[in-house]
């Protein structure tokens, strides 16, 4: 019997997807980072859902506050990714029953900050228990929206665009996965001052979500190594493969030169040139990343 | 230090929705059945959260299709109870590695089968990994919407309405809770043809929602016990305390008729009248049902 370790959680979702109903509009299947929704008027409705478990995205002797502030941070990262903003929130926690109130305070207060920070509120929620043995699991689901135009799917990348990425990658590790701060501004500045083609976060490391970017736009990639941006007293393979960098991924036509207007709009996060959208089967792989299934 | 065993589920509301920004607009707080959003137009957007927890809400031996079409009919249950429609859903999955992809395969055939019948779509979704030892943990998130003017509320019983409920209640136990059918267009038929003031779906026993819908109305209540609709072989302490009936528990103005519409309507599923809105204070208590952090 095959089991979600064997065959990995792109793979599971590729599977999945065919079994049920799903949405007809450009964006609303499962696949981005966000699902779009087009209901008329000036703004397109943007769904997401996104979890952490204890354990596996976050130690048990973690900060609480720490720990919320990540859960709705992550979500706020996947609305920039489509270049928009987080509205409305909402949090299911299943917990076991020992769990203590000062501990589910602090998370709350940790999601609190993250929510006045970006201009959102808590919507609705649900709390249940988990048996005494289970690990924590804190899922976020929640609506945003983008101006009608503006919103950037992974799938817009043509043969020759160029590939950047904000600020630099690797060790999250080492405890910057907790207090990131996902980029809003940045990516709204993108979907409205340049001609980018495509967008994802990076959750899962370069090496994974690269190859994701460019299978959704149905191309290949070529990357200078040597450009790839990295965290102090990363290596390389950290900056492709710790994953959680929460930087933005995008790809912009050859030539456009962005970097100039980015420096003075974000004078304190650079922005990166590092390879090349190529036709399919063509270019290059990468392996590593983080699999939430991966063996 | 106290546990969330200690206090309780909604105890545990009243704490944490303090520490964290809210909507300001009727029914977009935290507490009903879904959050109501208002962005112009006709209709309004509602919102939901809702999890399954293996062991607690359904056990390990159990049909995965059986399981997938409670996961989706239960927020289904909600939006009826609100008058609205479910639109969009969104799914994450916490899961062992170890699980078989045969066994998430028939959890989505049965949430596709659900979506098919109720008109809705899935619109994304979230697949992570717990700890082997730990508890799978199903969370779905939907959109839906109501015409404006139809949205109903917990909060709108007045002190002499009469306490309504659909069909029949106990027993949840023996099974039924994995085939429940939602009851979307009775919720809709009462919203649109009644002057119904107040609705909640009946999740966690009438013992326990009764007081949280007169709670939120202000008011408190008193019920005739021979009067409480039961399913066949079931006790009173069973159609009060057992939890999971998916019913609709609803007030309208009293001596206003419904039995007679609502029969040629719904000639198969019964509705019951079997207690009136009190002044606060007044009224009766009522005790058992579930508590997800309850001893």
């Amino acid at each position: 019997m095959k089991t979600l370790g064997d065959i990995g959680e792109d793979e599971l979702i590729r599977r999945v997807v065919r079994l049920v109903p799903t949405g007809l509009g450009e964006g609303e299947a499962p696949g981005d980072d966000c699902s779009v929704v087009d209901s008329g008027g000036d703004r397109l409705l943007l769904l997401k859902t996104d979890a952490l478990v204890e354990g596996v995205h976050y130690e048990k002797s973690a900060d609480p506050e720490a720990v919320g502030w990540k859960a709705v941070a992550r979500v706020f990262s996947d609305f920039a990714a489509m270049g928009g903003v987080g509205e409305r929130f909402m949090v299911t926690l299943a917990l076991p029953g020992a769990t203590e109130l000062k501990w589910v305070e602090a998370l709350y207060d940790g999601m609190g900050k993250c929510l006045r920070e970006f201009g959102a509120t808590l919507a609705g929620g649900e709390t249940c228990r988990v048996p005494e043995a289970s690990a924590a699991v804190i899922s976020i689901s929640a609506t945003g929206s983008v101006k009608r135009g503006q919103a950037v799917l992974r799938s817009g990348g043509k043969i020759g665009d160029e590939i950047w990425v904000t600020g630099k990658l690797g060790g999250s590790l080492s405890g910057k996965h907790l207090s990131f701060f996902p980029r809003v501004k940045e990516g709204r500045w993108l979907a409205e001052n340049t001609g980018i083609t495509a967008m994802m976060d990076l959750s899962d490391g370069l090496a994974k979500d690269l190859p994701r970017l460019a299978e959704a736009s149905g191309c290949g990639f070529e990357i200078r190594r040597d450009a790839v941006p990295r965290n102090l007293g990363c290596t390389l393979e950290q900056a492709l493969g710790d994953g959680e960098d929460f930087e933005l991924l995008f790809t912009v036509p050859a030539g456009e030169k962005i970097e100039e207007a980015w420096n003075v709009k974000f004078p304190e996060l650079g922005v990166s040139r590092f390879g090349v959208l190529t036709a399919l089967g063509e270019g290059e792989k990468l392996s590593g990343g983080w699999d939430h299934f991966g063996a």
